[in-house]
C-alpha cells in the first residue's frame, strides 16, 4: 500500500510543523534577539527539507497508486487533500519561487519604510513588479489547478472558494451596508455618550479575567497556554495551541477582545480530530473557515448582551472599585461602537466587510489586468467614498497600500475575513433556531450546547470537505449574506 | 568537494538539532502537560530522521573521500570529528539500539517507582539485565574505536578520557581527601555557627540578582535567558542559551549558587566559534570540560571571599533589611560548608570527588565483569565507609543505586564531574598566576581578565583538542590533582 507510505512521510512532515510551529512561538514570546539570526536560518533550513520532501516527484506517485487503492471514504478524502496540496505545492518552478521570495521580500522592506514615509512615487515600481509576478503566479496556478486566474490564488488560502459564489454574496452585503451605515451611526448618535473607562487595570488581573472567560468557553488549558507577544497570534500545534495577547493597564477591553477572538482560533485547533492530525485533511478547513471560529466567538458570542450579563461579575470582580457601577449596557456601548473609518484593522463589524470587499474588487482587477498598478489609488479612492464616504490621505499610509497584504504578494486572502465573518452569523442563527433558550444559558455562562454544536459541525469536519459544502452541511443551506445582514441589523440598527 | 556534502548536511543536521534543543526548553519551561504526547513523538521522529541523514552509509564514504581532500587545518580537525562521531554511531547495530532503549527505558521506570520504595531485591533482576547490556556496549565500542571498553564508554561523553591517565589523578585525590576530609570537619567545628537566613527572600528580587550577577560574569542577555523549571539546566544553542532555576523564598544561595552554576555552561556555549556552529568540531569539547566551566564559574570564581565583596552589596540591595549586618564571611560559612553525606548531588567540594571516584571504581569492575550486579551494593557500601565514613541504609535510596546513570545505562559519564572540578582547580590557578591581582579584579566587579582567557583557551577552542590537549594547552601542563588539592586545602583547611 503506497497509502501506508504517505502516512510514514507525513508522520515525518507533522514533526518538522511541530518544531516549526514551536520554534515560531517560541520566537515570538521568548527568543532574545540575537537568537534571530539561527534561529531564521534553522527556520529557512527546516522549510527547505519539508518542501523537499512534500514536492518530490515519488510523492506524485504514491498518490497516483494511492489513488487507485482500495480505501476507506476518510483515506480517500486524506488523499483528495494531499493530491490538491501536492498540485499547490509543485504548480510553481523552483525558479519562479526563488524569484517571488526575492521581489516579495525587497517590496515588504521597501514597503515598511516607505509607508512610514508615505511615499507612495518611489514604492510604485517595486509594487508594479510584485504585481506583475502576482499575475504570473495566478496564471500558473490557473493552468495546474483548471480554474480561473483569481479562483486559483484564492484556493492557497480557502480551498473552494469561488468568485461565482462569492461575488453574489459580497454584492448582496455591499449594498445593505452602504446605507445601513449611515442609519447604523443615527441610532449610535442618539444614544448617550460612551461611559470612560478608568483605569489603571492591572495587567496580571487582566491575564485572569482572560484566562477564566477562554475556559469559560471552551478552551483547554491542559491543551494551550496564554503568552504576551507584541502581535497577538494563536499558534502552536492542535494539542498544544499557543495564544498571545498585549495588554495596556489604560483599559482592558480591546486585550479582553483580541483574546476571546483568538480563542476562538484555539477551539478551532483543538477540536481538530487528533488521528487525522498528520495528514492535511485533519487541518482546519482555509483562512474563512478560521475567521468564522474566532469571529464566532468575538463577534457573535462575546459582544452580545448576554454574554455580558455572564461575563460583567467577573470583570467586576478581576477591577474592583473601577468598574462599580457599570452596567451590561455600558459594556456594550463600548463594544458595539461604530465609526466610519480609514484603517481596516480598526474597523468595526458594520465597517469591515465594505473595507475587504473594495480589496477584493480591485484584487480581480490587478489580477486580470483591468487595472493597472499605478491606477491603484485611484480605484481605491473612488470604492472607499463610496462605500464608506471618506477620501484617503495618502495611498501608503490610510489608502490601498496600509495593508501589507499586496505588497507582499498576498493577493485572494482578503475576502476570507468577511467570508468569516458571514459564516459566524449564519452559524450562531443556526444554534439559535435549533436552542431557542440560548441567550439565557450565555447569561448564565453555560456555553454547553455552543461548544456542542461547534465541535460536531465545524472543528471535528476538519477539511473532509470544502468550505461551502461544510457550510450547508452545518448550517442546512449555502452561505447567505442575510444572517450577517440580520446581525447587523439587530445589533447597530433602529 | 565532498567536504561541501558534509557541510550542507550539518546544516540541515543544525536545523534539526536547533529545533530539538528549543522543543526540548519550551517543554520543560512552557509546554502544558496534555502537550506531552504529540511532543514525545514529534521529538522522537526528529531523532529518527539525524540518526538516518547523520548514520548513513553515503555520509561514510563522504568521509572517506574527504579525508582524502586538500583541506585546512581546522576543516581536516572537523573531518576527524565527524569520523569520531561516525563511529561512535555506527559502532550499534540497529537491533542492539532497539534492545538497549527498550531495556533501559523499563530500567528507568522500574528504578523510579523501586527507588522510592528501596525495593532492591525487585529492582536487581532489572539491573542486571541493564549490566549484561551495557557489557554488550562497551565490547562493540571497544572493538569499532580499539580502545580498552572502559574507555569506549567515556568516550561517548568525554573524547579522550583513558583510564591511564584518570586513574592515576584521581588516585592521587583520593588518598588526599581520605585524610583531608575529617581536617576540613575539624576546621570547621572551630568556627562560628552559620547565621541562619531569614526570608521571606522574594522571587523577583532573587531572579533579578541572579540576572545581575551573570551579567557581570560575562552572559550576554542577547543571546539567552533566565528561566525556570523543575530541574535547572542551560540548554537552548549557542546563539539563544536558555537556563533555568528553580526559586523557594525561605532562602536564596541555593537557587543563585545553582543559576551560577548554568552560567559557567551558558558563557561556554556563548563562546563558541560561530563559523563551525553546524560542524561537532564546534561544540562544547564533552562533559568533563563543560563541567570544568560551571564548577569554574560556580566553586572557583563565585563561593570566593573576592567574589561576595562585589556581590554582597548588590545582594543586599535585593533583600533590603534581610541582610542587614551580614558580612562576606557570613555568607562563606554558608557556601563553604562540609560535611559527610550519603547523596552525591547534595554533596560539597570536599566530599564529592570520593562519591565519583568510588562509582568510577565499580563501574570498571561491571563492565569488565570483575563485579556482579548483585555484588554491587557489598562493594559500594566498603568504599562509601573507607571514603566517606559513613553507611548506606539502603542500596536504592542512599546507596550505589541512588542515581539513575547506571539505570539508565550510562555507564563512563561519572568521572566527568570530578575531572571537571579539577581541571577548573587548574585553570584558576593559570589565570591567577598570570594575573596575580585577580583577587582584587574580582573584588570591585572586574571580570575582563578571567573571561578573556576562559573564552580564549576554552571556549574558542571548541572541540579541536581532545580534552588532555585542551587542558595542557591551556595551562602549560596535564592535568594534575595537586590544583585541586591546593584549592580545598586554601578553602577548608587549617
Amino acid at each position: 500500500m503506497t497509502y501506508a507510505n504517505l502516512d510514514r512521510l507525513n508522520r515525518k512532515l507533522e514533526a518538522l510543523s511541530h518544531a516549526q510551529s514551536i520554534l515560531s512561538v517560541d520566537e515570538a514570546v521568548n527568543m532574545p534577539l540575537g537568537g534571530g539570526e539561527a534561529r531564521g536560518s534553522a527556520m529557512s533550513t527546516l522549510a527547505g527539507m519539508m518542501h523537499e520532501m512534500a514536492a518530490s516527484p515519488e510523492v506524485g506517485e504514491w498518490l497516483s497508486k494511492a489513488e487507485g487503492e482500495d480505501l476507506s471514504p476518510e483515506q480517500r478524502a486524506a488523499i483528495a487533500q494531499a493530491r490538491i496540496d501536492y498540485i499547490n505545492r509543485t504548480c510553481l518552478s523552483a525558479d519562479f519561487v526563488t524569484r517571488r521570495v526575492a521581489t516579495c521580500m525587497k517590496s515588504e522592506q521597501a514597503w515598511r519604510t516607505m509607508r512610514a514615509r508615505g511615499d507612495w512615487k518611489n514604492y510604485l515600481p517595486i509594487f508594479s513588479e510584485v504585481i506583475a509576478l502576482v499575475r504570473e503566479e495566478a496564471s500558473l496556478r490557473a493552468d495546474a489547478l483548471k480554474l480561473a486566474p483569481y479562483d486559483a490564488m484564492m484556493e492557497q488560502y480557502d480551498p473552494g472558494n469561488r468568485m461565482a459564489w462569492i461575488t453574489p454574496v459580497f454584492t448582496d452585503l455591499k449594498l445593505f451596508l452602504k446605507d445601513f451605515l449611515p442609519e447604523a451611526l443615527e441610532v449610535q448618535r442618539a444614544k448617550p455618550k460612551a461611559r470612560p473607562l478608568k483605569g489603571p487595570f492591572p495587567i496580571a488581573s487582566q491575564k485572569s479575567l482572560g484566562e477564566t472567560l477562554m475556559r469559560a468557553i471552551g478552551f483547554d488549558f491542559n491543551h494551550g497556554r496564554l503568552d504576551v507577544s507584541h502581535h497577538p497570534f494563536c499558534g502552536g500545534v492542535p494539542s498544544d495551541v499557543r495564544m498571545t495577547t498585549r495588554y495596556r493597564d489604560a483599559e482592558f477591553l480591546s486585550s479582553l477582545m483580541g483574546i476571546l477572538h483568538e480563542t476562538g482560533h484555539g477551539l478551532y485547533e483543538q477540536g481538530l480530530p487528533k488521528q487525522w492530525s498528520h495528514w492535511s485533511v485533519g487541518a482546519g478547513r482555509g483562512m474563512g473557515v478560521h475567521e468564522s471560529q474566532s469571529l464566532f466567538t468575538e463577534m457573535q458570542l462575546s459582544r452580545r448582551a448576554s454574554f455580558w450579563t455572564f461575563a460583567l461579575p467577573h470583570a467586576r470582580k478581576a477591577f474592583g472599585k473601577n468598574l462599580t457601577g457599570w452596567k451590561v449596557a455600558d459594556i456594550l456601548r463600548h463594544v458595539h461602537n461604530v465609526r466610519r473609518g480609514l484603517i481596516r484593522v480598526d474597523a468595526d463589524e458594520v465597517t469591515y466587510p465594505l473595507h475587504v470587499i473594495m480589496r477584493y474588487e480591485l484584487e480581480q482587477q490587478l489580477v486580470t489586468g483591468a487595472l493597472a498598478p499605478k491606477d491603484v489609488p485611484d480605484a481605491f479612492n473612488a470604492k472607499m467614498k463610496e462605500y464608506v464616504g471618506l477620501k484617503p490621505t495618502n495611498a501608503m499610509k490610510d489608502g490601498p497600500l496600509q495593508d501589507v497584504h499586496w505588497p507582499a504578494g498576498a493577493v485572494g486572502y482578503f475576502p476570507s475575513y468577511t467570508l468569516g465573518a458571514m459564516m459566524a452569523a449564519q452559524q450562531w442563527a443556526t444554534i439559535a433556531k435549533k436552542h431557542p433558550r440560548i441567550e439565557q444559558d450565555v447569561a448564565k455562562g453555560n456555553f454547553e450546547k455552543i461548544t456542542t454544536w461547534r465541535a460536531q459541525n465545524i472543528w471535528s469536519k476538519a477539511s473532509f470537505h470544502t468550505t461551502p459544502e461544510l457550510m450547508t452541511q452545518a448550517t442546512g443551506e449555502p452561505l447567505d449574506a442575510r444572517y450577517f445582514i440580520a446581525h447587523v441589523k439587530q445589533r447597530y440598527g433602529t
